[in-house]
């Protein structure tokens, strides 16, 4: 049972994030402080050097000898399942499209873990809760991101797939208002022409722009220091960790900040119309929530760790998916709203998933 | 005596400072992730959000009925005999002028308590220190700068002293390089003419300065919050202090990182050459620090909090002097000298302040 002192304490963990993103959107709307072409500096601040330790921070101190395997399995399992059914569904369906399924994915699947996730966690299960979101966040961010690049890369490169399926979909109703822009290298002969591209050399690309994303190789150079200090037993020398800590300290309300930035740089709330919002927020709140139960009850999770497996599920949209969404043209307007209106509603609907899920424990 | 140790200590606080430092710098001038052009916008997320927030934060937690009134007594002992001595300057020499008084006081008195002092001082003295500093920044942010802002209005409105002085102190040297622009406002017929302007009226002025000025306005809701809470014995609710720690958390590297900005736009390190510099530094580092050892001895401090009041006097340029400065046109390249090479060079000068006095205890 969930009591109103817990639901408080989760409102107290999140509003501070709205104070930073209504600063944000403030600055721009309100106070005039910042002027809409000043925010690109702001932008880069975070991207750049900010979130970067930020993700730095948290991920040096995973120890990969001791998570919990079967929590990222059932994530994993259910990243999977979503990927399996969209996958086959321009198959089955007239109105599905690869570009669709690989939208959807991003959707159901992909969190803004640290920013969101951390403090709403921890504030609900405690520690624990805190520790088990970060592996899942590295995971994201090693694995399901690179794959997210991955697929990007095969549809510019002119995958027949991605290209194939372009054409019937643009008769799926509003969907059709927001498809993708024109492939920049596709043969204008149509998929037959368009020569396969290798996976090495699409490898070489993914890699290539992975080491050009700050997030990325937060990632991967904190893991790796992760695995050695853990293997040799060692800590960051203080001044180090110090050094990393002043600007990643400031991650949680630069993030929310620069989201504010954004917000307030959009001339519409819902970029994407009323009818795609809804499907994202379906996708988001209750297709990837429920995808991970499957998974989780598959793995066996019981208990508190169950529930905090559906709930980090339903945590708002990862920005980086928007940034790649953005990057490649790939129905960014979607993203967008996705994470601008999911974080706006998610606190109402991630303190709802709380007391249901502890009615039923 | 001070063990190597302590020293390392004292290191560790500060190298993260130089590296939020650099990392400003070299965003401009190494990496050109931020054009120059878009520095703006970050320094006034720093001054408009992020610094008053930082000091609202640090002010709320001062107890004004359990604060050392002997220190602050110590320090506003030294900072009334330099103003005296100052003020007495331009009457027994030829070199001396009320603008260059100013500047000397800005220079020998002003520190940047807050940003700078804090983590120093903790890791030098501990918990009680950094209390000590608080106590002074929040003297200093409402008491010395309304002062230092009510003298530079004096001199705006064409006082008869400052523009009686501008022309003999032409002739001192190098001095006369950076020597004041000419006064706005003041009558050509000369000192005589000139209407005396009312105190009220430059009152007026004055506050209408600080309610523009947030970090003065941080500072006054800030302890007016302690007196009340500290009166009625109640503590902020914690969705309110968190909701201000989001933003106030990234206030010592936002700080760094746009003082690193401004490094990176300056044309040169010295940009008032080096014997104003060297000025600047005997002020700052010997001057500040020997009248305030005088008037700690005077109020009878001993041991570790005369060696704390002898140390903090000793820290960087406050970067509120710098922008008074420029906002007014006074020797601003001086004081920006003093802002950088001072945060620069603090760190030896301030171990070997705290070695020195460790040897005399």
């Amino acid at each position: 049972m969930i009591s109103w002192g817990d639901i408080y304490k989760v409102v107290v963990a999140m509003a501070p994030l709205y104070v930073a993103l209504g600063l944000g959107y403030g600055s721009v709307r309100w106070w005039r402080i910042i002027t809409p072409e000043q925010c690109e500096a702001i932008n880069r601040l975070v991207s750049c050097i900010t979130l970067p330790l930020f993700t730095f921070e948290f991920t040096i101190h995973v120890d990969p000898f001791a998570m919990n395997y079967r929590f990222i399995a059932a994530d994993a399992i259910s990243k999977v399942m979503i990927a399996v059914l969209l996958a086959a569904w321009p198959k089955c369906s007239s109105k599905g499209s690869y570009c669709w399924s690989v939208t959807s994915f991003s959707l159901s699947t992909l969190t803004n873990s640290l920013v969101v996730g951390v403090p709403l966690v921890s504030a609900m299960y405690g520690r624990w809760a805190q520790d088990l979101v970060v592996q899942l966040s590295v995971v994201q961010a090693i694995v399901w991101l690179t794959l997210l690049l991955f697929v990007f890369e095969l549809r510019n490169a002119g995958c027949g797939l991605f290209s194939m399926a372009a054409v019937p979909s643009s008769a799926g109703g509003e969907l059709a208002s927001v498809e993708s822009p024109p492939l920049k290298d596709v043969d204008d002969g149509g998929p037959e022409v368009t020569p396969r591209p290798s996976f090495w050399s699409l490898m070489k690309t993914v890699w290539l722009k992975l080491a050009l994303n700050p997030n990325s190789y937060a990632s991967i150079v904190g893991i790796t220091w992760a695995f050695i200090a853990n293997r040799w037993h060692f800590e960051m020398p203080s001044i180090m960790e110090g050094s990393v800590l002043i600007m990643s300290k400031a991650g949680t309300g630069m993030a929310m900040f620069s989201m504010g930035l954004f917000m307030a740089l959009q001339e519409k709330l819902l970029a994407c119309g009323p009818s795609l919002t809804a499907f994202g927020m379906v996708l988001k709140f209750i297709a990837g929530p429920a995808a991970t139960a499957i998974g989780a009850i598959a793995v066996g999770l019981r208990g508190d760790v169950l529930h905090l497996a559906i709930i980090q599920a339903a945590l708002p949209q990862s920005i980086t998916s928007f940034i790649f969404a953005r990057e490649y043209g790939l129905h960014a307007d979607v993203l967008s709203t996705a994470v601008i209106f999911g974080m706006l509603v998610s606190l109402p609907v991630l303190v709802a998933y709380y007391v249901v899920l502890g009615f039923m424990s």
